[in-house]
């Protein structure tokens, strides 16, 4: 999505540890009319007629997936991270490895929202090594769902999650692939 | 607003120690076009000509604030869960003690995006006794910006936290209040 480069490369900014920092309009400032045109590409990709449910995990994957729902007219469910009291019985459970919080993390979400009969969209603005998709993959999983595909805006393509999860034949879409970013600025693989 | 006591009344549950749960269409599975209509509500009561910001916190604020940020067109910022890595410098932070979690919370907010010029109008689900509220009137404070109003879906007003800002003066509206939540079911405080 050229207009997604863009912004990237024009707001982006590079961190030490490969950390890409989008955070004026994707996961601190939010830009969600923005968000409405990354919603419209994403259907592009995905059947949306036979989608009944948007899963994305908390916090950063809460705004587009609720934009996401809105323009579809499709509900939305977020995995939480364990540790609220708000949540109790008839759970999946997925256990991933946070990066960013350097400390594993517990997805979980409740059985309630998530069925066999339901067909899911993943949508999540961000993906690096893959572990939190993994994370909503197992959910889906563990619901007997059907997964109809995942959305991503922005993948660290130098990461490699989303090249394994393409290899084991998932329907990945992702809107941005950084191959690398360093002093030399952004660079996205091909479409 | 009516719908919105109807939905708490048809989904909500209670369980012991008076936690109300409207999972099924607000915090964990989310109605987006049910959401947007809370947006047009709070677009009643506050001047959104006005407003050039609209700031939530993380978690489950992410979803309404979003959903009132793409129909009023004025960007949003969530305040973050401190620990994150991918925050640095010119930071507001406001502590504030997390009944949910039983745990101090550092509410953190980036520097770059509520400025003084800004008009903010915050926007949660949920309201009980206040103190993530006032995190984030910590951060406009700290951000030296206007404070336009404060639009919270669902208050606990058992708990008095939002009595307290009424007292206070602050522009706040909640959409419904919740006086009682006990085996007898839900009563609202009348508008």
């Amino acid at each position: 999505m050229e207009e997604l480069k863009e912004r990237i490369r024009a707001e982006g900014r590079i961190l030490p540890g490969n950390i890409v920092k989008v955070d004026g309009f994707l996961n601190h400032q939010v830009d969600t009319r923005f968000l409405g045109q990354i919603a419209d590409e994403f259907a592009k990709y995905f059947d949306i007629s036979k989608v009944t449910k948007i899963l994305t995990a908390e916090a950063s994957g809460i705004a587009l997936a609720a934009i996401c729902s809105y323009k579809y007219g499709i509900p939305m469910v977020f995995a939480k991270k364990a540790k609220s009291d708000n949540i109790e019985g008839g759970l999946y459970r997925s256990d991933v490895f946070s990066y960013t919080y350097k400390k594993k993390v517990t997805l979980i979400c409740s059985s309630d929202w998530i069925t066999p009969k339901d067909h899911v969209l993943i949508i999540d603005d961000f993906m690096a090594n893959g572990v939190a998709m993994r994370g909503l993959l197992g959910i889906v999983e563990q619901a007997g769902a059907k997964l109809e595909g995942i959305g991503v805006a922005i993948e660290k393509g130098f990461q490699h999650g989303g090249d394994k999860l393409r290899e084991e034949g998932y329907p990945l879409k992702s809107l941005a692939i950084i191959e690398s970013a360093d002093e030399n600025g952004f660079t996205f693989r091909e479409d």
